[in-house]
């Protein structure tokens, strides 16, 4: 495999990058149309994670990062840990992206009408409160976000290069939420949520707010931890790592993109607010921003991971891809509909736990076999050896569970016991389903079931927001967010 | 060497940590002592990098990041690139630092009257304004160089482990110091300086204000640039990384206290800031802020880092340090300061520049040379063989510059030509100086001429200041900065 870009590569990707400046240019001189400039930054950052990629590989094989296919019929060496260079790259776009989000309050600080070559009268640079005057919270949000990513990277990285426990790796993305939490709470710290109005009868004095305190800090750091975890254990098959975040991401969007289209039913509300399609307007438009770069270099690294894989992801890709998940969800105030979006990784964890709290035994390695004489990947499975055989309580668990086709189990027919079960990943269970398949079909299937389940998901949670809708009109306001009710 | 703490280290380093946390716990409960939970943070920052450098040894061992001191009698191989230990810790404690910093903004938010257990009423929550209402940008500031720290840490870190060509490395910083000077742009955006009295009359319209426009982040960035590598080409002797950039912390700590006690003779101004020591005062705060923590991070490493180096701190740590020196400067506007406290790097920059661009031969490793026999470091050497000797012009610059003591040139007798000229470092021009010396000895001298000069330093610029003071009254204002007239 080479590592440089073949002719025809390097003239798109030069195409691309010089269209993307082209559009990144104008859309700073003409004012600021942030979306087009968010949408000309993801394609940029498409070409260059492509490139980076690619040029990267063979200084990550000297450095050691590297690691062996086992699912091929001659398992070569491919660089591991280039998520490390996608996730750079997402970084740097999103802080060159500061100035076009934030145009606007520089208008404004400069000159008050737009024009921004007005000097600074002495009296405003004196006090200051002139520049100060406007709300920075939605800066700081960013770069609060920024911030979390940046430490996810760092940590991510610790753990490509220096192979952590799993028990340091499980709390990377709850150090790395941090500083999100901490601005939240510095900035914003509302964690009161609405009480619903059948319930403020019984509630003391009959508030309508009820204030959960630091339990609701709890609930996003679990977020922020179960997110980039769910998404590095449901891995193993080129391809999976990337593709489960497209899906997740490609739903994201097209949800925020929902409340960005004015809605003609709308209702117009008391203060004025009808003048915006949607209240959350704001929140969304900054979920997009932040994921539309995040689609373009997952979709670059993709292109290297998918089957046959010419390079490994690494932790560093699956955390940061969580965690802008966490991120925007805790932002943007949607955390229960990213948990929608996230149902197979959810089935994943919770079918996982008994190997993962280690109730029965589990391999470094989950993923699926990859049998030579066929070409195909079957379930990987635990042996049960003579000598260790699974408890009678056990035994009758995996004999339900084989009924009900969640596990594939293996009887010795000597010994009339137990002496192997499938891996409890929903990788191998879809093997234990649909019977052993190529690895680029496993993958596709994976994917099309995660995009069903996730269409499914909002489905229900748009459908579910109408119920609630006629029941409190601001219900929009979205979960977790102190509303008016 | 042990991986593990000795039973004196754990108890006191456990007792330090429960210290510092009480501190921390009090100064949070008591309406907040921001600079006390700093100190307080230093302390426990101490404690986490003396611990965490010590046992990761190993870890960065077995991932290959591992070098050989080789000015040692037995060179053995101890971890490299430990620094990205510490800076990691560093910036995860300015992180956990945000409330203390900011915890006013909270308590105004809350309840306006430090109250923090009462509940928003709803209109306040509704539209956002009373929570927005308190500037956010100091907060803004704190995090961007937050982000520009963190992006230090992984570029370093990359740096580390793929061992970037050099003219990758160069870049790096100046990548890294985007997402201050971008939020510098979009939150302060201040880019004019005050024209002196006698030169206002030259002036078009005869303005006192001349807006330097994007020169201005030009030189930002360049600052930004030259700090972290002049650090990192200041090296290869045990210690010396470290060391330097303990004594400039100092001193910049030294320097920005100076501005937190009341000056008897300091005049009363005519807008009551009289009621403040310095106008400055709260720039020079969060200089503190910035620098306790690394002092305390720093201090940790060093003893580890120290003569005989049990562990190498690596780029990561030179750009860090550099970075963080830069950031300060920028963020409370002494970036001249900055530059008199580096003047020992200012010069070995200049000194190095005809190897850095290659106008003589540069061996990848310039550091002094080890002499077995003697236990003691000499000058390393540019060899220059008989059959590519240096041109006329080199020669008679080499002599010169032996003549003014700049340069040690050794003639082979037979061809009566120059056989070698020694490494342009001041290291070895020290060395050069002051004769063959042990290890220890020589940075030991080294970080005190950088101790001395920068005293001296800090002495020009504070008897300067006062010379500008009787000018303008309000000279002190820092440079850069548009101040008034």
């Amino acid at each position: 495999m080479s590592s440089s870009l073949s002719h025809s590569e390097k003239w798109s990707l030069l195409l691309l990058t010089g269209a993307s400046l082209a559009v990144i240019a104008n859309s700073f001189d003409g004012g600021g149309a942030p979306l087009v400039a968010s949408l000309a930054f993801s394609t940029l950052a498409f070409s260059m994670t492509y490139a980076f990629v690619r040029w990267s590989g063979p200084s990550f094989v000297k450095a050691g990062l590297k690691g062996r296919d086992m699912s091929k019929l001659i398992p070569k060496e491919i660089p591991e840990a280039l998520g490390a260079v996608a996730a750079s790259v997402y970084i740097l776009v999103l802080m060159a992206f500061i100035p076009f989000a934030f145009y606007k309050d520089i208008v404004a600080a400069t000159s008050g009408g737009g024009n921004r070559d007005v000097v600074i009268t002495i009296s405003e640079v004196e006090t200051g409160r002139f520049l100060h005057r406007f709300p920075h919270s939605k800066l700081s949000s960013y770069q609060s976000a920024l911030n979390t990513l940046q430490t996810t990277t760092i940590l991510g990285m610790a753990d490509d290069i220096l192979d952590l426990r799993w028990r340091h790796k499980f709390f990377i993305p709850a150090i790395a939420s941090l500083p999100l939490l901490i601005v939240y709470y510095v900035d914003f710290g509302v964690t009161s949520v609405v009480v619903p109005n059948f319930l403020v009868q019984y509630m003391p004095n009959q508030t309508r707010l009820i204030n959960l305190s630091f339990l609701y800090y709890l609930y996003l750091s679990a977020l922020s931890i179960f997110a980039p975890n769910s998404i590095n254990i449901l891995a193993g098959v080129n391809g999976i790592e990337v593709g489960q975040a497209l899906v997740v991401a490609v739903l994201l969007i097209l949800n925020s993109s929902l409340y960005l289209v004015p809605f003609p039913g709308n209702p117009v509300l008391s203060n004025g607010y009808a003048t915006h399609p949607h209240p959350a307007t704001d929140s969304h438009l900054l979920t997009l921003y932040l994921l539309l770069p995040f689609l373009g270099v997952s979709a670059a690294l993709y292109i290297h991971n998918r089957y046959p894989a010419r390079v490994f992801v690494g932790d560093t890709y699956c955390y940061v891809a969580g965690m802008t998940f966490a991120v925007v969800a805790i932002m943007a105030h949607f955390s229960k509909t990213l948990l929608l979006l996230l149902i197979p990784q959810i089935v994943n964890f919770v079918y996982s736990t008994p190997q993962l709290f280690k109730i029965i035994p589990c391999p470094r390695h989950r993923l699926p076999k990859f049998n030579a004489r066929t070409g195909m990947l079957e379930p990987s499975v635990t042996p049960w050896p003579d000598d260790r055989p699974p408890s009678k309580l056990l035994t009758t668990v995996f004999f339900t569970l084989e009924k009900l086709h969640l596990l594939q189990v293996t009887v010795n027919p000597k010994t009339n016991r137990i002496s192997s079960t499938s891996n409890l990943t929903i990788i191998n269970l879809w093997l234990v389903w649909r019977g052993p398949m190529r690895e680029d079909q496993l993958t596709r299937e994976l994917l099309i079931m995660q995009s069903v389940c996730g269409l499914f998901g909002l489905f229900v949670r748009h459908t579910m927001a109408l119920l609630i809708f006629s029941v409190d009109n601001r219900g929009q306001y979205g979960q977790g967010h102190a509303s008016p009710v």
